[in-house]
């Protein structure tokens, strides 16, 4: 069983388009959200000492899809379900389940991501690198 | 044949994160716009004429994919070239495909978006209304 | 006296630019919800039934400032105060004021927004409209 | 006399807010690459180069204003009229001219601006140093 995320959002009026509901771009700044506060959660450190504990430049997205099920409008209070479904050597996949009132779920989002690192000799050059097993222990619950 | 767009976009400081690419959901608010640019293209008109002309609400998204092949950083220029995939009875596949310099692919992403009209007896309810042939027409090259 | 609003916010990898601290243009995104917020807390409706209820068509900016005098950077989790400082006709004024840990003052922002209705014969144009005085006691503590 | 830079925005649906014009914190990004395009006009290299060439870490915002006078709406081709007005040691004054068809000036903003450089010995600290002569004189016309 892997650790669950239950991250509320509060949808703001400048998070609406002209039709009054979310312009889905900002979905996807909801669930980025989501998947760093998953692994803050998992690892008890934010996200910037993540970064100098493990030696780690960041977790580029890769590949993402997302359904939109129902709209949410400005005022919406939604909670975003938030797991981690898959450790590869250096990617790994995210799953997103948005839930607007009574459980229904507006949105399905899933993730494939990289753990990178930053090269010693040339620090604009970025590779995946292996997913620490500490890393991937914190996930278990 | 399908009329295919050359979107050009510049990316700007702002569309960066702390890692000095490219916000992925800045990506698809971009892939948005391309959609917009194009059905202006097809139809020789805005997209606010084309809300009146055809009473329609908007191009809410359904599903959409992207994968990321290689980063962006700002000051580049890079070209997103936009294709209508397929045309169904409210539904519509739209392609993008993000060009950096010397034709690199950087990014694609698939969309699929619903046409909708508002509800003449409660204006706040939306639904898939068909496409018009006038529509579909306007795409053919 | 008027009411103050505390308003917490998580500063998230997304809001950062290639620097590392907060894009600026976001932390008006905050305000704005912030403001939004105050309004429903001091009425007690949010804000689509605010615009229902007193047939109000929205908060448009007509004059901001915002000074930043420390910056912020992803997982922080600061404070916005924000209070409402004077009621005109149609306009009225808002400030914020961003609290970081320890309750250092990172940035202050002032607003000058016009309470605006709808015009029936056309629905397009919209005005600035007399601030209800309903709205007004509500402020009030 | 100082160069004046003509910085072409197109307002895209996502830009937009539920009221159908443009979401405020949105003009500021468009400002902000107004702002850094103006510095690419003026040295001729782009925003990067000009970081590594000068050992400058950014142009963070200080203090800025903008008034809105009229609103934008999706669709509307704007241009962004900028110029440099004053520099001092470390920082700098910027003006910018929101102009819509017909010249109507529908914002307007003001900003200040500081240059900085990286602490060699603490890079995650940064500081106000001296705008160097070389960028002065670019600016000159």
């Amino acid at each position: 069983m892997s650790l669950l995320l239950r991250h509320p959002v509060r949808i703001e009026w400048g998070d609406c388009d002209a039709a009054g509901i979310v312009f889905y771009p900002r979905f996807f700044a909801m669930f980025d959200a989501a998947t760093h506060a998953l692994f803050e959660l998992a690892l008890g450190m934010k996200h910037k000492l993540m970064q100098s504990h493990f030696d780690m430049a960041g977790l580029p997205m890769v590949d993402t899809r997302a359904k939109f099920h129902a709209p949410s409008s400005f005022g919406d209070n939604i909670i975003i379900e938030t797991r981690l479904e898959r450790f590869g050597r250096s990617s790994f996949d995210v799953y997103h389940r948005l839930l607007r009132e009574g459980d229904v779920v507006g949105a399905e989002c899933w993730e494939t991501r990289v753990w990178i690192a930053r090269d010693k000799a040339d620090p604009t050059r970025i590779f995946g690198a292996p997913i620490p097993a500490e890393v991937i222990v914190a996930f278990r619950v």
